[in-house]
């Protein structure tokens, strides 16, 4: 089901789509400039309901073959603390997490990718230090990401449950699933691919990514590319694994993506509950809400991303 | 400045404002039951600009008296790992945080505080397991909490640039903002008080709350009561410091709002960008996104709450 | 293989190895008490060659079935801070980790197992807070461990290179294994226990230690109690997983050793190399110092205990 | 009191004390191999008390002028879970930290420093990547670090309890010491030098190194390289803060010591109670044990040194 590509095709794809320099040469926010005031206000206005659907799954604490490195929640002081004579009249605790795991739902910044020791508009690999990333940062999003956000829904066009593991997901499909649902996907909107990974792993149980997980294959990125995409999530990470394409080119959604674009990925996000409201109200757009945490010098953020219908 | 008030006043006030049992026996969300869909999709209405303004703080870290135990951020790859040959084309990050530390924008569950051993709606502090709490957790907001948020900046009515660190605010204050503000706090807003801490720390440097933190005073209490506030914020952590009460009865704020009426509060939220938005506007009302991390068994969440105007 | 018996049978063996009281009510150091200075002395002048052996595994950074919450080694600064100009010249790292897993060589305090929710010495398990231990913490091992060690080859007893996971190994055993090596375990040694389980890792690949684990059964634990061990170890987890012991009796080294004994335990040591080292100069005893962190309110300390030939 | 060096001064010596090539152009463990077998069975025979004394502060947990960044323990789960019912019979905890702080007792490995992006034996920075060291890590102490040990006790050579933090120790003045204490310091040994920090911080409590710590001068430097130290330690960080020497030249200790000598140092321990102890015994002179944890790609480890009279 994927197409092949040669490694000069995808490095012809690569500066085909490349938007260095659109936005000028100090840029660090990428195809986030396609969202205006006036988008952002005009795709409130889509909030008919008030029904909200959160994105996100839940904080990976518990070790599973998706999540290897699962994410830290101790708690600092318990109710103990207050029953057993410690005076202390609060509970506290502690999250921490790597959260550029296949677990976390969350947001790459643009400095988490690098094609050729390169980042977006040409800032050099090594301006991410081992200090934290000097450029590209996740601050880029820092007053969060709010538009029209558009749901495809995969499994929904095929008739399926699910994508199974290996199978990927064509341009040609995603404009078949714009006309199979009524919508079309417009500059600045945020795209959000369901391939009903949440579903397989209830049913199935998790199973590590490694092994096979649907998604875009690379006749995608001019697609995106065209449609003026700000923002692009999937309850996988948009790329299909194994991309099946050139040799040396994995990943041609997060490296055409964010090298090239400067499209910002929301990654392993919980679609299942938005694809059922959606299909309720029968409509696939939305308000969509992202409001990463505010790290300086961050690659990304773990997010609980809001649709509001 | 601060009303001063007996035990036996505190606890005729605990008991006046309780909201237990007005959701059911076994409601965990409390106050955030007076956010309703239709509530939530007329804010959005007050999105007409589109701008959106951040009220978090940055992620906290670096030590100051302000933030004793600082959050982490570090580096799991920089972009040496493809600069020197390691062969990774990505950059990732740890982020690890005890979020309700005094530097951090947070949003606190119903969980966090406990009074005389009693969480809201009576559920026993020993609910809250040094594994996890398992009542009141911060899943009763894990589909993001989204109202008319309502500014009332304090400083503004006083006409300085912020409030001194042993200064408090009463009811009777809250009134006169909203009057000069020409806004009204109806049920189910999500009310914000601003201080002016950022000012003051940008300009006289950091120190530690413990030493005196503007808020509110016990008057506040029955007032937030009547307006059916669903979520309550500050730049600081709503309740001043010392509160001034009787003795044992500390942080009236809360311990009445989390407690008795079931109101989850944000601490240390960055609201002068926000006043200067809605003073350049000449509007004090806008739509208010809050999206905390769903920890299942959390005490809460680091957040970047967003406001739209 | 493994001897049955009885909750009652264990609630006997509990109550007949029971040190509590016998060096005081207030007593935290329990077998601990076992070595002396002199004691100390006469094993120091063991060390005749010089040689030193590590029985530690290395910080287990890596997830694997035996370590599936792995440990967190994350670098501060590395030396792009030198190399790109950011003016630091030297490297930090960080080392975190719940060391309690099954692939820490770690020491467990006294206060990290309850029966019937005591501990040692009649303390109860409420005085482990969430906010630390207040009993029994590994501060009663502050100043080191140190004694003369015996070590014990039970697959060299049995020439067989590793103990499969479903063997135990019974006190008549322990004595053969004595008797095989010419050594004796006296009051206040440092038992080891080697049942070959860094070979078949080695060899085999890890395992899930619930999946089975070569152990100590509970015939074992009158002998331990006989012979006054001060501090028992082993490289699984001196329990035999399962057990096989009455329901509701699991893990009986841990629970009368730790418990009722006041045992000290060095749980997941390396000990190919120091069988390897002992066969090698014919000699199966030697100075053991073991220094675990002072962590004030802790139930244990990661540690690389060293032998000496 | 701080001998001036001009910055060619610094870089004759820095070249004038290079053991570069020394042990082979592989070689990771520079001066610890002046560490024979021998000399560490000598050394075990010093322990004729059988009286041991750890050498490490308490793990410091609690913010504080000197530890800005404070270690992490946090329970996994308390005693609360076995006595309200969740079934667990265990206490478990977390530690992390970052230890190359100035309240952590810690060895610092060979890859911990640089100077003109080289370590020890010549390896660039850039072999420290942000995913760990691949170069002159603490494994090259795996096996743990055991010599003779001798402490100089500096105040007590002076008749102060403790030297102040603008003082500075002079190599004249470390044979001064070894005179008076009739002790002298050879090949392969284990140098400790007390300034007193720990009293003074009990007295005067604690303050920020930034603002002075008491240590040796770059005149020890050549002293230290001729006496053939296999380890140096202090209760401060050995080198004097500030160093006074020339511009773009501080820490001359762990410049000259770990870059140019493969010097390991110990940083921050506790030697309050090994000096009471020696004074008592009236030798100065001990087995000396220090065991890191085997961190593969690590900078060095936080130890628990144990000195054996």
């Amino acid at each position: 089901m994927t197409a092949q590509y040669s490694t000069a095709d995808m490095e012809a794809l690569f500066e085909s789509v490349k938007n260095w320099g659109r936005w000028g040469k100090e840029d660090e926010r990428g195809a986030l400039n396609f969202i205006t005031s006036e988008k952002t206000a005009a795709a409130a206005q889509l909030v008919t309901s008030g029904e909200s659907v959160s994105c996100s799954l839940e904080f990976p604490t518990q070790p599973a073959p998706d999540n290897p490195r699962s994410a830290q929640h101790m708690m600092v002081v318990a109710g103990d603390a207050c029953t057993h004579g410690a005076g202390i009249e609060a509970a506290m605790d502690f999250i921490g997490v790597a959260f550029h795991g296949m677990a976390v739902s969350h947001l790459d910044a643009l400095c988490h990718v690098f094609v050729n020791e390169e980042m977006y508009n040409g800032f050099p690999a090594s301006a991410v230090l081992s200090t934290g990333a000097t450029k590209n940062t996740v601050m880029a999003a820092k007053d969060g990401i709010s538009s029209r956000g558009v749901l495809l829904d995969i499994p929904r066009l095929r008739g399926v449950d699910w994508l199974e593991i290996d199978q990927c997901i064509s341009a040609d499909e995603l404009q078949a699933a714009e006309a199979a649902q009524g919508v079309t996907v417009d500059e600045g909107d945020i795209l959000l691919i369901a391939t009903g990974r949440d579903e397989r792993r209830r049913i199935k149980g998790p199973w590590s990514p490694a092994d096979g997980l649907a998604g875009l294959d690379a006749s995608c990125v001019a697609w995106l590319h065209d449609r003026k995409v700000a923002l692009l999530g999937s309850d996988g990470v948009s790329d299909a694994i194994p991309s099946g394409n050139a040799e040396g080119w994995p990943m041609p959604i997060h490296r055409c993506g964010i090298v090239a674009m400067g499209l910002h990925l929301l990654d392993n996000l919980r679609l299942e509950t938005l694809a059922q409201a959606c299909a309720r109200h029968n409509r696939w757009e939305f308000f969509f809400v992202v409001a990463p945490l505010r790290v300086k010098r961050g690659t990304g953020s773990p997010v609980n991303p809001i649709a509001f219908l």
